[in-house]
């Protein structure tokens, strides 16, 4: 199986360690517009070598991890390059705007829109790491407009790599997503500026700060490459919420204000559900590891 | 060595574990207003035995890690009640109230004002665990109200469990630890609750959220009975950096309302510096590991 991967980053990185390590007889090739990172994937020996746009024809799968704003360019001059056997993969956070960019392009049917729910804060080919993928969410979108046996294919690569694959539609993902995704990156990056602008000049000041902050900052780390283009496409549901987070915050600030602890109590004790929540996922994640050990 | 936890949680606990562990000699007794946790401790066995109020007077080493607003109250008690070679230590999450209440106490030079930066999400007896204060630091408040050598035993037992010490005065430490803890916990249990609001019809939607969404939203589990209080007496900082969070979100959401998303990517690109910030963090601690190993 002759693989390329378009953007030798953490993604495209983590999925070609994955593929190397699971199938036997497959060539990897890498693209990427950034040359440094390109020849960095060689060095990391994630790719076995680089390749241009025109010899994408040769593909059995190419995958995408790009931003998503670069996706909408890419993609279709893509299929327009691709073999009609050759199934294309992308990995971006949003799903509306891509769908809708190739939607009446004559070789739809080689598209699979996914969106693997997996990575880090970091960036870049040296991101990339092993099992990444294992029993994580694959959100898949519009899988009707893919060809039944390029469908098949993705999935035993997915499979392979120990990802659940969940279907929905491009506008759903692209709400839900906001919610449980692009959301925590601006609180995250805002907690981050609130701080840094209070406590710039103190020195030493963050040996004060334990697991917490870091854990709520994390996110803060992430590439702006990568996530303006995200909060520019899904601009509206984005703004949705994050009113509902505004006015969320000023509400307890108004509690904190007029002194009314007892609700601020009761709202903390009413969103420590979210502990079942999150327990329910990690659950889903342990029966998996022991299905897969069956 | 005599030893008196009260409040035997997540903190309680975790400091008995580890002074079993680091000292031959010791006898760990424990009281906690709540029954079944004072049971639960004696059953994992971090505490020896349960005693009241009455039998402080032979403590050598009394530790507190309760509640703030219930510390206000239990302190001066407790300095009432132990004898002169006894140190009384707290671990509470905010200072200048306590060390205000105990200003003129006869006793006050047997009092210790202190706040391990060590913690989880989580509280109780269960949540006790080996080594949680390992290249932690400690925040050591007014020590000089503290006699000398009650000082000294303090910290033969801070440098036991591997702490590593910071003096601050109380004000400071109130204010510095609204920026970077207080202010986490409050965008966290916001951002549970803004999504979980939001998701509340629907099912299994969770499957969703990656790693990124449950590390902002972990101190969303924390206890609503030990963090009440800490809002309640830090009103006044918190509200303050609340205040230029809501600021700085209201300002994001402008940004992306006017579409000005090279802003967006040039405040993301400010505030990847968090990354600096955060492995300065780290380094020390690997630093502290090898002094250790030294």
């Amino acid at each position: 199986m002759k693989i390329v991967i378009i953007g030798v980053g953490l993604i495209g990185g983590s999925f070609a360690l994955d593929l190397k390590e699971k199938f036997d007889d497959i060539e990897l090739a890498g693209m990427d517009q950034n040359e440094d990172n390109l020849n960095r994937a060689l060095e990391l020996g994630f790719i076995d070598k680089a390749v241009s746009l025109q010899q994408l024809n040769e593909a059995d799968l190419v995958f995408m991890a790009i931003p998503v704003d670069a996706a909408l360019k890419v993609l279709p001059e893509v299929l327009n390059l691709v073999n009609d056997d050759c199934v294309v993969i992308d990995a971006g956070s949003t799903k509306k705007n891509l769908c809708a960019v190739v939607e009446g392009h004559p070789k739809r049917r080689n598209y699979l829109a996914a969106h693997p729910i997996a990575g880090t804060e970091f960036s870049g080919p040296e991101a990339a790491i092993r099992g990444l993928f294992r029993n994580k969410t694959n959100i898949v979108c519009e899988v009707e407009k893919t060809a039944f046996k390029l469908q098949d294919k993705a999935f035993e690569v997915f499979k392979a790599i120990g990802m659940n694959i969940r279907y929905m539609d491009p506008e759903s993902h692209d709400r839900h997503i906001a919610y449980v995704s692009h959301l925590s990156h601006i609180s995250s990056f805002m907690l981050g500026k609130t701080v840094l602008e209070k406590e710039k000049n103190e020195r030493d000041i963050f040996d004060l700060a334990g697991s917490g902050f870091a854990s709520t900052v994390r996110l803060a780390k992430s590439s702006p490459e990568m996530w303006t283009p995200i909060f520019r496409q899904n601009k509206k549901n984005i703004m949705e919420i994050l009113d509902d987070y505004i006015l969320n915050l000023q509400n307890f600030k108004g509690l904190m204000e007029n002194d009314n602890f007892e609700e601020i109590f009761e709202e903390m004790q009413r969103t420590n559900h979210i502990k079942e929540v999150l327990n329910g996922i990690n659950k889903n994640e342990e029966l998996k590891v022991e299905d897969h050990g069956k």
